[in-house]
Formats: C-alpha cells, structure tokens, sequence
C-alpha cells in the first residue's frame, strides 16, 4: 500500500482554503484532481502526478478525487470512492477516503457518483490541461465550451505566489536533491559515454533518493537547441555538456537547475570566454533581484552584462542600451531569465503563465527573446524563482537574423562565424526572495569555471 | 534533433496496410496517432509513446499524426504538420514530413487542418484509451457517442496476433535486454536496501541501454500484492522480492519478465518449497505450449500442478481435477497463466481484451481466478506470449475465502495458516509459437531454483 503522506498539517489546509474562499467571495469552487493517464492501453499508465492546485488546497495525493469549496457556507466538500474487497486483493490495502479527509480538515466525504449533484448554481474552475478535465467538466456542466474562472485564477496566483515558510522548507528539500543530482552527474560523466548514459544517472539518482523528476531533463552535447530531449549523441573531449534537470520531493514542491560543462576536463578558450560572460550575467541577476524590483529590469540588465561582454569577444558592438533595445542580445539570450517555481516547474503555468509572471502594473512585451520571458512582475518576498542566463549559438538563428539583415549594427557576424559551433551555455539556480535581498534555496552546488573545472579534473583523474 | 528510425522495410508497411484494407472491404479506416500527454500543465509532458496500431501500419514514430486508409481506392493518406522556423529554434533540425512518408510508402501528405475534410462516408475508427482521441474523433466526426468498428478490431487483431519473423527479431532484442535488466537487479540488489534503490538499478540500466521500461515495474517484498507499484519498503534478510519488469525498445516492441528472489542467500525452507511448486507449474506451461492447444487448457493444467504441490505442502487436499474444476486454486493463483505480447505488454488490450485472447470457439469464464485469464484461445504459430504462474498469500483473500466457507473441501485452512506471512513468486518468460511447440525470446535468464540462489549468493560474497 501507498502510504498517503501530508507535508503540511490540517490548519494549514483549512486556512489555505479559507482564505481563497474569502477572496473569492461567491459561488463554489470546482477543485479537480488528477486521474491516471494512459499510455498504450488503459490500464498501462505513467507515474501518477496530482494536479499542483488540488494537491495545495486539498492536500490528498491520490487520483480520482474532486472538491467543491462553496464560497457562500464556507463548507469544504470532498468527492471519490473508497476501494472494494475486489481492489484490495490486487492492490493492497487502501486508506480509506473519510481518515483522509480528516487529515486535511474535511469531514464532508461523498462519492463519486454524488459529485454531479452538487454542481448547482455559480460553479467556478480553472482552466483543463488534461483532455480527462475538459472531457469531465464538459459532461458535468453540460457545457460546450469551456470559461475558466478569471477572479478565482487570480486569487489562487496571488496566494500560491508568495510562498509560506513551509513551503520554502519543501523547497528547500527539493533543491538541495537537485543539487546533489547535479553534482552526481558532473562527477561521473566521462568523455564517451553516451548522451543517455548520463541520464541514466540522473535517473538513478533520482530514484535512489525516491524522487521524480520535475521535468524530462535537458542534458545534451547541443545545448543551443533549447528544448532538446534527444540523448542519443555520444559526449566527446571538446564537447560541451548542458544539463538542465530538477527533483520533484513527495510533497510535490520542485527543483530546477542547469549545470554547463566540458566533457573533458576543462573548458576551451572559446567556451572559457563565453562561460564566464553567462557567469557575470548570473551574478547581475543575483545582485538586482530583491522586493520591488521588476524581473523584467533584471533580465534586461542581465541582456546588457551580455552584451559587454560578447563587445569584449568581437561578436557585438555598438552602444549596449541601444542595442538591448533593440533586442539584439536575443539572438544569443533568445529565452526569458527565469520564472516563478514552486509545486510546479514552471508555477501555475496551467492556470496561464501571462497571469502569473505578470500583472496590470506591466504588459508582456512583444520583443523576439523578451516575449519569451515568463516572469517579468515586480519581485516580492517570498516569491521563489529561477535565475537561468544564457549564451547560446544557434546556427539556425543565425542564419535567420543574418538573412533578414537583422541587428548589423550590432553583430558582427563575419566575427560570430568563429562561434557558430560553439554550443550552448546556461547557469541556473534556485533563489527564494527574502526582506531585502534574495537567497539560494537548499544546499547549493558551485557553478563558477574553476569549480566546474576542479570537479571534472578530479571525476577524470 | 530525434533520428526517427525505422525497424521494417517500406514494403513491409504497404504490406500490412493492403492486407488490413483487403480484409476490411470497403470504408476508410481513421488510425489516430498519440500526442503529448501533459503532467501539471501543458508543456510539461510525459515520455511520448506513439499509439502501436498506427507504429504496425504507419511506422513513424512522432507525436500529432493521424492516418486515413482508403479501402475502396488503396490510397493512404498521411496528416500532419512540418516545424515551424520557431520550433527549429527551439527543438532543432526537423525532418520533414514529406521524406518520413516516403519512407513507409506514403505520398499523400496533407497538412493536419486538412484530415476534416477527408473524414467523409464510412470512416471506421478504433477504441480510445486517450481522452484525446475521444475529443478529437467526437470533434471531427460530430458524434456524441463513440462506436468503435468490430470488423476493424478483428481484422487488426488477427494480423498483429501472429508476429512475423521481423518482428520476432525485434522481439528477441527487447526480452535480450528485460532479461538482462533482471539479472542486473537480482545481482545488486543487497540487504537493506529500500525498494525504490532497486528500480533505481532497473531504471539506469534501461536508461544505460537507450530503452525505457514497457510498463511501469513491481518490485516489491510484498509480492503478494499483484498490481503494486509502491517501492517504500526496506528489503530485509528472509524476505522474499518480486520483480516484474520489461523493457521497451525504440521500435515499441516489449519484454514482460518476473523474477523471485531472497533478499539474501538462500530462500527459507518454506519460500523454497513454494518456489519448486511454482517452477514445476512453469515446466507444464512449457511443456504444453504449442500450435492447437488451447492456452486455457494449459492454464487448467498449470492449476493442477499447484494443486498437487500445495496437498504435499498439505495446504491443499482432495481430488486435483475436482480442486481446479471448483477454482479452488484460486486462492493462491488468482491471475491468469500469460498474455499476448508484441507492440504493447498486454499487446492491443486497447482493442478490447477479449477479442485478443478468445473468440468465437472459446468463452471467458466468469469463475474467480480464471476470468482474469487474459488469453484463452487455440495458439498459432507466431503467437508471442507470457508464461507467468505465480503463488501468493494474499491475507485479505485467505480471510475472505474463508469467511464465506469457499472451498473448504480442498483447502486446509489451519495449515494454511503457517503460510499466511510468506508472500508472493512469480515466474515469468516470454515465447513465440513455434511450428512444433515453443522458443524462449532472447538470452534467457535462469529460472531454476538452485541457479537463483547461486547468482544471489554471488551478488552477497
């Protein structure tokens, strides 16, 4: 039997739900809970993973379930079936649904069949990412369209926003692991080995520590095409490896980081000069990021750390505010400087990444590289957020920019032509924001150029 | 950029698509391919595997593609989009849609807004296990209810029933590597380890060897428990381990393997006189196997061999051809002997179990333990199955059986008692069908008593 665990205690349910009820004011809340997905058949499924919200709210880590929080009463309903003698036999003995609801403060406990019943009146939701979700509110509500709920959205992003000191210990956890796995793979990746080799050690990893992970990982000798799960390459002294990959704890809470290193023991020139360009970009991030500042501010302060630094290199010139301006950097630094991170990698991402990175006070540019940019709110304390630069050389990019006579004053492309094969670079870590400044979450794991060499001199000596 | 391979040649797809269409006679066939199934928010996404019936006749093994068969004209056609210049940025060099139909025989390659306008006349589709499926095949053919074609299923399951020599091939290579994923478990797994260090070895190896697993494992001290996927437990000195596990390779095709062993040395006089029991059951399967017999009759033939084992234990007693006539068996081997195995573990169980494993000379029995008996029919040559007996105590069942007064003509309840605590084994090896009888798939693994404790005692020297 799974033994269902509880990270937080009861109260903390119950005024978690209490407080987005009050925010809500009227109606009633329609948690959904995650079901098993299918891969090839039915019955054949992936890990399970509880939907981030309901496991906030309602805590349960078990499929099939639902809650309505009806916001006029304050009553807290929870709807799913205990298992039959049938089930115990095959798998075990289950929890029974009335204990767990009483570990999380509700003792109204329905079955399933009930759920239909009790949609009546203002029925309030958030938007589906699961095809289970849209299919099961559509036959519910009897709707053909579905209209999430834009004040309940709002009210959930503004409260899961700011994390708790419960949750930063949670977070803590899952990034100290993150950490750890990473530092496993940069002392045992050898040159030859297979890209998926080296996954297979994070996978290890993981499961040694009976972890997940909060993502398929990025870990790649081409690390300039960003999204890139293929493994299939094998690592060559001279290659350069990028990991990115974080340890998603029991609890749900997440880690997110990525780890930038040569196959063999230390860095070329070439990467040498560009890694230490993301470095000084990291430490830009670092120094800037506190309550009140815009994380648009930092990544465009960031932008121009990189811009100098690539002036040093010969790739850019010109003046470097016009030319962040313009977004030329983005031909190198295409992606955003990070985002909120939480119960999921991406924090809310399903409830809408414009709600959560942003607000009225400012809009999402439209800017190639800055429209990538998932956060860009004013930091507050207790916002827990990636901060991930990057340099990457990405040839189909730039051919495009060359093509279209994009940024000529200033890229020097006859000069970029050095770099075109160069790969990718990026540095991320994990940081909570505190009273007056920021934090890294969990024990953290080196990520300047003497450190990575020093950790692959003694993993290859 | 992900090479997408493929394991047959072009000829190969064509043949298989005419002869599905030859049998079908006339209408157009719609075979859905797989998306991307979303974890907690939508670009979070599970490992993709594509859907197995459109990998047999399509072959290309890429998410958000569909297929129409035309079975009045021979055509095919192939929908779907190419990269978009963004998405290169982001996920590298794509191939184009266009050379990957070429590859399997297709030239009619339209992009995927068009397959609403091919969906005219009779168009047959197949059940859907994905919630995708259901919404797009009720979107596109405005239907409220889905009715699934039964020619289609049957057509589909009497071609994909009987592996070909190429795909036995294939075969070969996935039960190679499920074997040796078991060794590499039962040859490190120590004393005191938790279950979840475990399949941390099972997943790196799968890992080491660019595979992934055909379903998620048991492993387990409480093998008794048949569907368990918690790994939370520490392995003690005297407990006994069940792991049951397969890898998948690249082309889709799966290994489905079981292995019992004592978490130390040697297994307690008691596991051992139950493992022999086991072993001797897995010899009948073995010896029976061939064209002609039905696989329920070697099932039947299995639960007699447990019953004569089980009355020398003295846990049994009576006459064994009347103990398996009443089910009496069942108690300790609830589940059914094996399954059809090729492209999925449970192969095609999303056409419906039952037109898989019975047809119209042979019903599925309704009787506890037997009605769990996935495969009942007359084997073929090229029939690719498991032979899977296993003996557990289940407490909840023996309490159960016992409440009600079940079978008290052939189980001895008092004695049966000692055995209560002892758990599960299983033995599990896949075969093909052969002309005259069977053949193990791939390198074999020893399933014999003695050579367990041998490689056990190895792996604690």
């Amino acid at each position: 039997m799974a033994a269902v665990t509880f990270p937080f205690s009861t109260d903390t349910y119950i005024e978690r739900r209490n407080a987005l009820m009050k925010n809500v004011g009227s109606g009633k809340i329609l948690l959904l809970g995650n079901q098993d997905a299918s891969i090839n058949f039915r019955d054949n499924v992936y890990h399970f993973r509880q939907d981030s919200t309901f496991l906030y709210y309602i805590g349960i880590n078990l499929m099939d379930l639902n809650a309505i929080l009806d916001c006029d009463t304050g009553e807290v309903s929870l709807f799913g079936d205990d298992a039959s003698i049938d089930l115990i036999v095959w798998m075990g003995n289950q929890p029974q649904l009335r204990d767990l609801g009483a570990k999380v403060g509700i003792t109204n406990v329905y079955e399933s069949k009930e759920l239909k019943n009790h949609l009546t009146g203002d029925i309030k939701y958030l938007p589906a990412y699961r095809d289970k979700h849209e299919l099961n509110l559509k036959a519910w509500l009897d709707i053909q369209e579905l209209k999430p709920d834009m004040e309940l959205i709002h009210s959930i992003i503004s409260q899961r926003n700011i994390k708790t000191s419960d949750e930063i210990a949670q977070l803590d956890i899952a990034c100290t692991l993150s950490a750890q796995m990473h530092e496993f793979v940069l002392r045992n990746a050898k040159p030859y080995m297979m890209e998926y080799q080296l996954v297979g050690l994070a996978s290890a990893f993981a499961w040694n520590h009976n972890a997940q992970w909060s993502f398929p990982p990025i870990l790649t000798k081409n690390g300039q095409t960003l999204h890139n799960h293929y493994h299939g390459h094998q690592i060559n002294e001279g290659d350069l490896v990028l990991y990115d990959g974080g340890i998603e704890i029991e609890s749900g809470y997440c880690g997110d980081m990525t780890r930038s290193f040569p196959a063999g023991k230390k860095f070329s020139t070439m990467q040498a000069s560009v890694y230490q360009i993301v470095h000084d970009s990291y430490q830009t991030a670092l120094s800037m990021s506190k309550p009140g500042v815009y994380y648009k501010d930092v990544h465009l302060a960031v932008a121009k750390t990189m811009v100098e630094g690539l002036k040093a290199l010969g790739v850019m010139k010109g003046d470097s505010d016009e030319a962040v301006a313009s977004g030329a950097h983005s031909l190198f630094f295409p992606h955003g400087l990070g985002h909120m991170l939480g119960l999921d990698v991406h924090d809310m991402e399903n409830l809408g990444e414009i709600h959560v990175g942003y607000d009225s006070s400012i809009e999402k540019s439209t800017q190639f590289g800055l429209r990538s940019l998932r956060l860009g709110r004013q930091l507050k304390q207790g916002y827990v957020i990636t901060i991930e630069p990057g340099i990457y050389m990405i040839p189909e990019l730039i051919d495009k920019f060359k093509s279209e006579g994009l940024h000529t004053d200033f890229v020097d492309y006859q000069e970029l032509e050095k770099y075109r094969n160069m790969g990718g670079i990026r540095i991320e870590d994990d940081y909570v924001i505190t009273e007056n400044g920021n934090r890294r979450l969990g024990e953290s794991l080196a990520n300047d150029l003497a450190s990575i060499e020093e950790m692959r001199a003694v993993a290859l000596s």
